[in-house]
């Protein structure tokens, strides 16, 4: 992801520049371009930055939005608006996927000043609008929190695997020999204590199959169940 | 969305509370609870809230977590750790997926404090646990980011119709206080017939608890156990 620069255009507050460099930083993207900061660097910066200061030493300060990006082969805007002059509009995770996909180009993803947002000028750089999906009454995403929702789909995109569900963490499940053990012994108990009538079953035992059956018991957890119904039968006598 | 209640869990400094705020109101959501929060209301909060602060003024505080979610039927926890006692785990966007196909589910997301996270003790409450894809070398998220990026999930998931299963397979699942009813029950039940050791409970009720919420108890079955319980305490008698 060394390809990648976020640059934030005019930033007023360095809350801001340090919360996005945290941000950046738990999504692996490391280059931050800072055109014109108001307050940069500034300790309020760093505080919010907490773990992520280094991204702040690394940061890259540019007197104007050109000579930040000029390198670059794709510039991509971060923008709430619908401008008049309408370009290719993307969502973040289009944005994300296209960008797992040219890990080859150098990529810029700009973030306007907090208060406005990019301008029709920096905009003009731009070969596409990335535009956050938000709630029609209320899209006044915090800048960091922009920056960190794109960064989280540029990250997501990148992990071939986007599901956490290793295979290695399920346990081993139980045979299906030994669930019908548990189901006798479990009936049992029931007939024991007169919970349940073998002349009136009803629906009991094949409800509390289809229960155990979708749960997928562990070995461990039938035992407890076991071990519990072994100590109320002993308990009786 | 008015179905989902964001679940803030001890919070430290009330900047992330209205950062918090802030980020639901942009993906639409609205019901925030605060569990023991250390400073709230406070100015700092509004002040990070900008637009946001009728999520604040509308924000229910609660002294512990188990009244915050008992009339919850799905408790998701959002958790960057890898606990012994492993449970599901689902990534940000299956969470959303899963969430825009339930909109009829009373469904509480709990967020942890900033140092510590969810305990086991707050994540035995949790029948999912939400891991949020981090870079790792670097897998420190600021609270209000980590909201910020469920929401957008949630959000997202929520303008377009992805159908992972369908509803009318979903029966009524219990909620979270008729859960907590049954582990009382069984803890009884089982010190009373010394199958738990009050002195020594090792891992007996974490494992049952997990075991449970995993399967997702439907309300039917839930009362066959508590039946079968209560025939168990009669027959000592």
């Amino acid at each position: 992801m060394k390809n990648i620069r976020i640059v934030l255009v005019n930033t007023s507050h360095p809350g801001n520049i340090g919360a996005a460099a945290r941000a950046m930083k738990t999504m692996g993207l490391e280059r931050l371009v800072l055109v014109a900061p108001k307050d940069f660097p500034s300790e309020e910066a760093t505080a919010r930055a907490t773990g992520a200061s280094d991204i702040l030493e690394q940061a890259i300060v540019a007197p104007n939005l050109r000579m930040a990006i000029q390198d670059c082969e794709w510039v991509l805007g971060t923008s709430g608006r619908n401008r008049y002059l309408q370009r290719s509009i993307v969502s973040p995770r289009e944005c994300g996927q296209w960008i797992a996909d040219h890990n080859d180009a150098e990529i810029a993803i700009l973030f306007g000043n907090e208060r406005n947002g990019l301008s029709n000028e920096e905009l003009a750089f731009c070969q596409s609008q990335i535009v956050i999906p938000t709630a029609p009454q209320f899209s006044s995403l915090n800048l960091a929190a922009a920056v960190q929702i794109i960064c989280y789909e540029i990250f997501s995109s990148s992990l071939t695997e986007i599901s956490c569900q290793p295979d290695s963490l399920v346990p081993s499940l139980v045979k299906v020999e030994q669930l019908e053990q548990l189901y006798d012994h479990l009936q049992r108990v029931m007939i024991e204590t007169h919970f349940l009538n073998p002349e009136q079953p009803k629906q009991l035992m094949p409800k509390l199959k289809r229960f155990f059956s979708r749960a997928q018991l562990e070995e461990d957890e039938l035992n407890i169940f076991r071990g519990f119904l072994t100590a109320v039968e002993k308990h009786f006598k």
